[in-house]
C-alpha cells in the first residue's frame, strides 16, 4: 500500500478522491500496489464526507510524511502551488497535476528538480483533461520527427463557437449558455481570451520540441470580438471557426507558437470537434497525422488522467520517467508573422465594393469573394491567396476601405 | 549503443529500417541510448541497399547473438513468426511486433514468457498501425473502469464503404479501385471479410478487460453483402455504413466481442472517419468518451509505431513494461445474440408494402420507415425500436415477406 496526499479538494481534487477510492480494485491490480489517500489539504472544511478524517490545513503534515510517496497538486494557481510542489520534490516526492499554468510557467524548472531527487512530476491532465495527449507524443510517437501540433484545447470557447456556429447565436448569448450551464467561469476571461488554451499550447509544444516555450510571449487572439457576421463567411467558404492553439516547425528549424481564432474547412479533422470537447492533432514524419479526441475538462475525465499519473508514480517509485524539455535562454521561437497564411478579410469599403475588389485583386492577384444573408452594400469578404502574414496585413492597409475582421484559414 | 535486428523486410520491415537510419540523432536522444540495426532476416536478397550488408537468411544467428537485445518481428503470419517470437524471448531478448494474428492468437502465452524472463513483448502496431492506441489504453486510461470499445480498425474496408457512401459506388467497383490504388491486396479477403478487424478487436477487448479472446471464436462479419440500396436507406437515417469491431462488457461483468458492418449516425464520432484512416472509440467511467484517429496501416505509419516499441524497449532493457492479461481458460463471453439493439430491416414483402408495415407494427411497436430512390414497389425498409438482436430476429420471420438484409445500429 503506497500513502498519497491530494492538494485540493475542488472539482478536479473531489474527483481524484471519488475514482480512486470507486475503482480501488482496479487501481490496485494495475499499479501492482494498493494505493491509500492518506491526506487532503484543503482550507475549507468538508464534513459529512465518508473521507472527512483525511483533511488537514496544514502542508507540512504531509510535506514531512516520508510514508508519502506520491501528492496530486490539484489546486491549481501559480502560488503557492510553485511553492509546494518544488518543496515536495525536493523531500523526495513525485508530484503530479493537472494545474497548466504550473507546469507552463514553471516545467522545466520543476523537470529538472524531479530528475536530480530520482522522482517524477507528471502533468498529463494539464492538457486535454482526460485525453491521453502528452504520453503518447512522448512514448508513442518517439520514432517521429514532429513537426506540428494543432488544438481545440479549451472547451468552453469550442463551446461557445460551436454554438455560434450551429444556433447563429451572438457570443454574448453563447457565453451567458456557457456560463448557464457551468461551462464558462464567472469570470471567464483565462478562456475567451485564450489563456488557457496558450499555456496547453506551450505544455505541447515544448514535448513535441523539447524546448521551453513561455506562454507569456505567445501571441494570443480570443475568441470576443468574432460575430455572426465572421461565422456565416466562413460558412459560405465550407468553414467551421475554432479557437486554435498551434506549434509549427518552421523550415530554418525555429517555431512558431500561435492562439488564435481560425477558419477550419470542414474537411479539416478538428472541425468536427464540437461542444465542449477537445482534441489534438499531430503530424510526424512517419506517422503522419494522429489525432486525439475527448472530454477536456470536467470533474471526473481531469481526475482520469492524475490518477493515471498516480498510477505510473506508484509502479515507478523508484524509477524516473522520461518527460523533459530543454530550459533555453536563447530564444528559438520565430515572428508568427512571418508564417505563409491565406485569410479572410473583411472590409467596409469607402465608395463600393467593386472599387475594393479590384483593388484586393491588384494586389493579391486571384481573390474569392464570400457572402452571407444580409450583406451590406459597402461591405465584401474574400479570401487571400497564401502569402506571409505581415506582408498580407501591410498590403490590405492599401485597401479603399477599412478592415472590419481577418481571420487566417487553418492549414 | 544498442545492437537490434529486423525479421521481415517487407513493407513494414523496410520501413523500420528507413525511420531507424533517418530519425537515428533523435531516437538516440529519446531512448538515451544508440540503436544499431545489426541483423535483417529475409530469405529475399536485397542488393543495393545501403544496408545490404546487414542481411542474413539465419534466423539463429540473431537468437545466438548475445549483443542483440531487441527484434522487430515484422513478418507477419502465424509461422514461424511464433517460433521465433518464443524462442528470442526465452533467450531473453525483447521482441516489439506489428503482428495481430500472432498477438490475437497467442498473445497471452508469449507475454507470460517475456515476463518469466524478464523482456518485453510489445505491440502497438498491431492495432491501428501507427495511432497511439495501445498504450493511451493501458497506461493513460489506468484510473478508469473501461466498459466498451468500438473501432473502425481495418483501412481497406474502410476506403471501400467510403467509396460507396459518398460515390455511390458497387462494393465491386470500390474494391476495384482499392486494389488499383494498392490499398486493398490481391487476394482481399482477410479484410473484407472481417478478419483482419477481429484481431485486432479481440487484442483490444484483452487490454481493456484484461482477459485473452480467442479470435476463433469470434462472430465476424464483413462487408461484402452491403449493397447500394443499403448505404441510400443509411443515408436517409441519417447515417453511413461502417466495418466496426465492437468489445463490450455487460451487466453481468461478462462481455461480448463482434465485427461487423452498422449503420453509425452521422453525429456519432466514428461516422466522420472516412477513407484508409482508422478510429478507436474507448468509453470509461471516469473519462467518458475517448477516440484516438490516424493512419491504420501503411508502411512509415506503421515502423512509427514499431520503432517507438524499440525505443521504449531500448530505455527499459531489464524493465519489464506493463502490458499482460489473463489467459482464461472459462469462457468470459457471452452471446452477442443477447444483446439490445436496434436493427435497420430490408423485406421484400410478399404482397405489398403496407402489409409489412402493419405487422412490423404489431410486431415491434413504432418502426421507422426509409426510403430510397428507384425503391420497389415491393420492398420496404424500416428501423426496429431496442431490443435483444435474438428476439428482434425470431420476430423477423413473421413477418409478410422476405428480410433481404438487416444492418445493426451502432449506440
Amino acid at each position: 500500500m503506497v500513502d498519497i496526499a491530494i492538494m485540493g479538494h475542488g472539482v478536479v481534487g473531489s474527483g481524484v478522491a471519488e475514482v480512486v477510492l470507486k475503482n480501488a480494485d482496479l487501481i490496485e491490480a494495475r499499479a501492482k500496489n494498493g494505493v491509500n489517500i492518506k491526506y487532503i489539504l484543503d482550507l475549507r472544511e468538508f464534513p459529512g464526507l465518508s473521507y472527512s478524517e483525511k483533511f488537514t490545513k496544514d502542508f507540512n503534515v504531509i510535506l514531512n510524511d516520508p510514508e508519502v510517496r506520491v501528492v496530486a497538486e490539484v489546486m491549481g494557481g501559480l502560488h503557492p502551488a510553485y511553492e509546494f510542489t518544488k518543496a515536495l520534490l525536493e523531500a523526495g516526492k513525485s508530484v503530479v497535476t493537472s494545474n497548466k499554468e504550473l507546469v507552463a510557467e514553471k516545467g522545466s524548472e520543476l523537470l529538472k528538480i524531479a530528475e536530480e531527487k530520482n522522482v517524477n512530476y507528471l502533468f498529463e491532465a494539464s492538457v486535454g483533461g482526460g485525453i491521453p495527449v502528452l504520453r503518447p507524443i512522448v512514448q508513442c510517437l518517439a520514432a517521429n520527427d514532429i513537426f506540428e501540433v494543432q488544438g481545440i484545447l479549451n472547451g468552453t470557447t469550442n463551446y461557445i463557437m460551436t454554438q455560434m456556429v450551429t444556433k447563429g447565436v451572438s457570443f454574448e448569448e453563447a457565453l451567458a449558455e456557457a456560463q448557464r450551464l457551468g461551462y464558462a467561469e464567472k469570470d471567464p476571461t483565462a478562456d475567451i481570451e485564450g489563456h488557457d488554451a496558450c499555456r496547453k499550447i506551450c505544455i505541447l509544444a515544448a514535448l513535441a520540441f523539447g524546448k521551453h516555450v513561455n506562454p507569456n510571449i505567445i501571441h494570443t487572439e480570443g475568441i470576443t470580438k468574432i460575430t455572426s457576421a465572421d461565422t456565416q463567411y466562413a460558412d459560405f467558404a465550407g468553414c467551421v471557426i475554432k479557437l486554435i492553439g498551434r506549434a509549427k516547425r518552421t523550415e530554418d528549424g525555429k517555431c512558431f507558437v500561435t492562439v488564435y481564432p481560425a477558419m477550419v474547412s470542414r474537411k479539416h479533422q478538428l472541425a468536427q470537434v464540437d461542444d465542449v470537447f477537445n482534441a489534438v492533432l499531430v503530424r510526424g514524419d512517419a506517422v503522419g497525422d494522429v489525432m486525439f479526441y475527448g472530454r477536456g475538462a470536467g470533474k471526473l475525465p481531469t481526475a482520469s488522467a492524475v490518477v493515471a499519473d498516480i498510477v505510473d508514480c506508484v509502479k515507478h517509485l523508484d524509477a524516473r520517467k522520461y518527460l523533459s524539455w530543454e530550459h533555453v535562454e536563447d530564444d528559438f521561437l520565430t515572428d508568427y508573422r512571418e508564417a505563409t497564411v491565406k485569410m479572410c478579410v473583411r472590409v467596409k469599403a469607402n465608395e463600393c465594393r467593386e472599387s475594393v475588389k479590384a483593388e484586393a485583386e491588384k494586389l493579391f492577384g486571384e481573390i474569392l469573394v464570400l457572402g452571407r444573408n444580409g450583406e451590406p452594400q459597402d461591405e465584401i469578404a474574400f479570401i487571400t491567396p497564401y502569402a506571409a502574414e505581415k506582408s498580407l496585413l501591410s498590403q490590405l492597409e492599401k485597401l479603399p476601405g477599412t478592415v472590419i475582421s481577418t481571420l487566417r484559414i487553418l492549414d
